[in-house]
């Protein structure tokens, strides 16, 4: 099983690169630097635009859509449903990573309104964000135990299953379903968690993955994989978070087939 | 009473890295990955949100907040105005960084507007900046007759009885008041200003000092220095001004009791 | 002829670093902050705003004005389009970044909303955009036939003319015209496209260098070729897109007049 998924990650890292895929962001302010020049790094194509008179036309030159709702405001979120609309009535697939969400009532909010108007693909977030997009039908726990992605299983199969989307939950081990299967991908540091748009930029990896891979799942727990891989990689180069980012952005470049041997799937 | 200041640069630093204060960032969109990045190095959590129907829920579990007036809109005022009462209410410490005051009516207009409406903390910007918040009553000297902190020395003292605020004018030497205390911090190098974003980052590494401190003059003092002494730390090791801005980032990340005897603070 | 241009390249590099041009930056999202660090690396001031009630007072004071469309709205065309008519009743120079022109027609009916309402120094793109800009009379060639700078040669001599600006177009070799004549940068590496803000960065540093020379066709050819020396130098010295940009704002800061002898101007 762990032999077949290194291969299946090695696949998809490779499509990423040959296929070049273009990415539509739609996301905060904070890491529209960072996420761009992660893409970049591995191949993809990354844009950015959130006017409300021009999401659709980009969306539609595009091969994955990120919904980040980092920085929101009213208005952003109409671009967010205009733009995920436009992706769906095009089969493009769209990455919805929910920042913040239960943290606010214009997060939260926002992104169970954006869940009912647009199909999302992938949804990608830490333990608390995804809990609170899950119905009162499907927690069994409250926000106060929340601590890791294991308190969270349950409820992201539930939402899986009732949004019809891949689930994937950032920890200290990854938890990605479909509301059927769970995979956890037991790799990574926590030197990620120390550098700002880490999280944001998976999300935009999951996009390009999907963007250039067939099976959604296959290519999110690839995503999941590959960026573990490089921060392990990034860690033992560096001293701190300034060149932890550095080596980062180099690793995501250079990550070649032989380090996904270290990949831990599960 | 030199190594006395450094005993308290030292509790205020570690009280930084264990209560892990939540910054609420109003701030300029050029810095709001490298303010981010600042305090995540430092042990404190940010988190950005400028919206007007979220800034009030953000502040109410944040320990402090940042109103940065870079790139400013109309709009952003009244954000700010709002988070800054929902802060004062709460009794949430507020720092206020009047970038380009006295540059445009726009940023001038709107630092003063913000001062009569919200109590601040701690204001933080250069020479020009602060003198450009001094009513004229306080004012000794003209705008071409500022060139140090110096020139600003009277002003400071000045707006900080007027405004019952912590000055804290950055400069070659940094000169930190409030009305009656006068501290100068003779650390820090040049390459410091070769970076944009440095002094908005130390906005927001006063505000985490002042949101994990119960003193604030002190906790202002002991951020400035931490501040100039990592400043120093990733001088030695860089020779340009992007491995200075990596070494600084590393460097915030690993100073330790050790560097602050270094800290020459008068 | 290489020898003349080495030596005009190394007047108009000193005369950044010696008069410091303050520029004012209209530009998108992405590349605030790296486009403020490779202006301040060179020697010039940044300054970002983009309030509408601000960019007139702003430009007054400005040296130079960068318009850059990307991550644009309606609102912010308005402020650019106030912005540019300010700089031009005072004599400020300005260059336009057209990002994405030709992919969305907000993009390319903004471009040419401003080349009618604004008179442009100097316009910097990549070929495409360059093309999208150039009204039917001057196309020659479809988009599908674009794929280097000499695709849009005729192109970029016919739209230097009609708008009376310096057309620069970025490439694997660099095309500079005003429509008489032409000059081609051969330095620059592939890996500079690996990095976001690269080319934004470009203009801005072409509006520091226009900003701060008498000669706006030599002043842009100079910005160019001083980039491409950088690329050449931070490649060198990197392993990956990370440790390159790193190398590249030290390089930018380091350049001497002793790398301008590779310099391959024709």
């Amino acid at each position: 099983m762990k032999i077949e998924w290194q291969n299946i990650v090695r696949k998809n890292l490779n499509n990423v690169r040959e296929k070049h895929p273009l990415v539509h962001n739609i996301t905060n302010f904070v890491v529209m630097n960072s996420s761009a020049n992660m893409l970049l790094a591995q191949g993809a194509f990354p844009v950015m635009a959130h006017a409300i008179n021009e999401v659709e036309d980009m969306v539609s030159i595009a091969n994955a859509l990120v919904i980040n709702i980092g920085t929101l405001t009213d208005e952003w979120v109409e671009s967010m449903i205009l733009a995920g609309k436009a992706a769906n009535s095009k089969g493009i697939p769209v990455v919805l990573d929910p920042v913040g969400s239960g943290a606010t009532p214009l997060r939260t909010n926002a992104c169970k309104r954006i869940l009912n108007e647009v199909d999302i693909t992938v949804i990608r977030g830490n333990a608390s964000e995804i809990n609170s997009l899950v119905n009162q039908a499907g927690k069994t726990r409250g926000v106060d135990s929340i601590h890791s992605v294991d308190d969270v299983a349950d409820g992201a199969k539930f939402l899986a299953l009732e949004r019809k989307a891949i689930v994937a939950v950032s920890g200290e081990v990854d938890l990605i379903t479909d509301g059927n299967r769970v995979v956890r991908i037991h790799n990574g540091v926590p030197m990620m968690s120390m550098i700002t748009g880490t999280g944001c930029g998976l999300s935009a990896t999951v996009a390009a993955y999907v963007g250039a891979n067939e099976d959604a799942f296959e290519a999110t727990v690839s995503a999941f994989s590959v960026f573990c891989l490089v921060g392990e990689k990034a860690k033992a180069e560096s001293k701190g978070p300034g060149s932890f980012e550095v080596a980062f952005m180099d690793a995501l470049y250079n990550i070649s087939d032989e380090d996904i041997d270290r990949a831990d799937i599960r």
